[in-house]
């Protein structure tokens, strides 16, 4: 299969600049990028008309099922919303819930241009069958469980790598996920590391998210705040990703950034749930890999990176007093190849050779213009309805507001009923 | 003309809630809303489909033409972004380049649900002329500006306000808008408040948006903050609109709250600009009239309430370190009924007798499911491009992406053009 993508402002990440080419897509890799139009055979000639073609948007951290729980316990406080509403309802959530979960958050991901996401619940069986329907690539995590008792863990760990032996992994791949070090014994973690270390697995983690876990932990361990308490644990000698970070002071990242670990920043989860403002602006100066995350639609509310962009560099902007800070240009890097390379696949790149993890943005819109600085409009002014064409591993999965693979009206019966029945069952 | 919205969810913005039901229009007015079908004949009956039917938003502090300058300057400090790049493209910008640049507005603000603003720019003949093609509602502001000398101003007052002489004053009405305390002097501003008086308008102005703003005016005062000079100057004495109030004591809001007057937060230019966030959880507790707009596009760089709504619920909650203050309901009304009240129209509401500025919200889209929450849905997860259909003063103005008035591709065109020779005469 051999696609050309022409007449195209297609995006180069690395310098936060557009060019006017073509690309062409030959099976699941990109094989040409450049202004000559190429004259060979294709089976598909896509007239980009000038729109935006651009590496699809990597969601670096995500409870997707959690779509089903979308809008509960909202303008709570954080333990009313966490203990009397979440909760209560995840413990309810049977694996068909959770298959249906996916499958909603799988149609946002699509409509809204990410190819790539961090996947951190539970029923990964579940999980992963609807991934693997859905033709996006994913990194999913399994590890201590917030919700189940794993009596024998080392027993967990093995069976739920198990789950991903029929699995193409060039799209989906494991990573031993811990929840938080406040929901996880030391030995828990201990063990969690050491089945990385032997399976040559990377690892994630919620860290820093709250002051509350910060406070807790520095006493609960002798005055070592939870990025020194994951070091004296070997947690960072393995490849890692850290979700949230937002309070963390410049020795706690000094120590993320001596390991290499990459750090996934979730702004509207942050401050719907008054959480913070994450330290953005230090993590750049520190050289940090900087990726974004939605995180689940139960606290943010929607699955969305061109929000979460725009709030990168607003938070960033306003948290220091410095509107010079944090550009563009980096939070689209951040948004695609920072988050590709913390998950350990090749794409996130407009490039001869990667993966075809590819978006169309409409610039043919009123909030797009004038054409003068379509760089800046991306991150300040698109909006995911502005994705035409949404394709991965060089499958084009959603184009003109229709999926090519997935069952809307099914779907949305399906998640309708869930939560209905999820009402009935908490009163 | 007579209009049936049938089988709708319909907003009511005072209680926050939702109910199925029916809303008919009669020419520029609300005349039933209801449970019941009722059974007359119909020049039209538009199937809701269970849809969301909500007022317009109102969008209560923008300077519309500066869609001309979107994306100019952005990422620079606040001063590098207004003195280098903003102010020396303004003063090349003519007559016929506001015209254009206030058509580009309008476009997105049928787009996105606008259906009222308050518009504070300059030349205003050429605002007024485009406001009235499109068919929105809006206050348009006049005073000293920041642009031009105008060496007589009760001169220029008094011939601004001819202005408004023949248009329909129940859609376009005029204000006095002086644009802050730091662009003009006691005399000015004593001079406006006396037009104002005498001619019974309203007025506006930018108040507290800086620190800077606030310890210039406090140390060439005697110690006056921006409130107690402007209430100095009997400013207040006059129904009024303060846009921003960023940096605001408790002292300072008091005194807006003493005076009936009410205030227009605009949270993404805010962030954007690194001016800080506005104390909006502070001013509900003193019970002021709160409302939202966008600002310019030059600042933020959209004209959508849907991220302004966001951002205020969310801001609220991280600021204040509180996740259950603000909530879905009370931002729907800042937004709507809010702001007609503090621009005196009789509109904001699904109520009968209201004039009738309505927009339908899509439900039937994957970041709307499940149904269960749908207040939340549309602070928290629905955006702009969920409009499926604007009306202003009963007449249909956007309907399924298409424009009734406006020629997109010709204000595409000229918007390009303006830009491009901007850039030219600035080089």
């Amino acid at each position: 299969m051999k696609i050309l993508f022409k007449n195209a402002n297609i995006l180069d990440v690395e310098k936060g600049e557009l060019f006017l080419g073509n690309v062409v897509v030959s099976n699941d890799i990109i094989s040409y990028v450049g202004c000559a139009l190429p004259k060979e055979n294709f089976d598909e000639i896509i007239d980009c008309n000038q729109n935006i073609l651009m590496p699809g948007f990597v969601d670096a951290h995500c409870h997707s099922p959690m779509t089903i729980l979308r809008g509960v316990g909202d303008d709570t406080s954080l333990s009313t919303w966490l203990y009397d509403n979440i909760i209560p309802l995840e413990n309810k959530l049977t694996p068909q819930d959770i298959y249906w979960g996916e499958k909603l958050a799988v149609l946002e991901y699509l409509a809204n241009g990410i190819t790539t996401v961090e996947e951190c619940y539970f029923d990964n069986d579940q999980i992963i069958k609807a991934l693997s329907q859905s033709g996006l690539r994913a990194r999913v995590g399994f590890g201590p469980s917030t919700r189940k008792e794993n009596k024998d863990l080392n027993k967990f760990l093995s069976q739920q790598l198990g789950l991903f032996t029929n699995v193409d992994n060039t799209l989906i791949k494991p990573c031993v996920y811990v929840h938080s070090i406040y929901s996880s014994t030391y030995d828990d973690i201990e063990k969690c590391v050491d089945f990385s270390a032997k399976n040559n697995l990377p690892m994630s983690i919620h860290l820093c998210e709250t002051l509350e876990e910060v406070g807790n932990c520095t006493v609960q361990n002798g005055g070592l705040t939870p990025p020194q308490y994951l070091e004296s644990l070997g947690f960072f000698d393995r490849n890692s990703l850290c979700y949230h970070c937002v309070h963390m002071d410049k020795d706690d990242l000094q120590i993320l950034a001596d390991y290499n670990a990459s750090i996934c920043t979730c702004p509207s989860s942050n401050i719907k749930l008054a959480s913070g403002i994450a330290p953005v602006y230090a993590m750049q100066n520190k050289s940090i890999n900087i990726t974004i995350g939605t995180d689940g639609v139960a606290s943010n509310n929607s699955l969305d990176m061109f929000k979460e962009m725009f709030l990168v560099a607003t938070l960033s902007k306003v948290s220091i007093c410095d509107a010079s800070v944090i550009k563009a240009k980096d939070v689209l890097k951040m948004a695609t190849k920072n988050g590709a390379k913390a998950l350990g696949f090749d794409s996130g790149e407009i490039a001869v050779g990667k993966k075809a993890d590819i978006i169309l943005v409409d610039i043919h819109k009123p909030h797009m213009y004038p054409h003068d600085n379509l760089i800046s409009h991306l991150v300040y002014s698109a909006k995911s309805s502005d994705v035409m064409l949404t394709m991965c591993n060089g499958e084009i999965l959603y184009r003109d507001g229709k999926y090519i693979n997935e069952d809307t009206q099914l779907i949305y019966k399906k998640v309708n009923e869930i939560r209905e029945r999820l009402k009935n069952e908490y009163k």
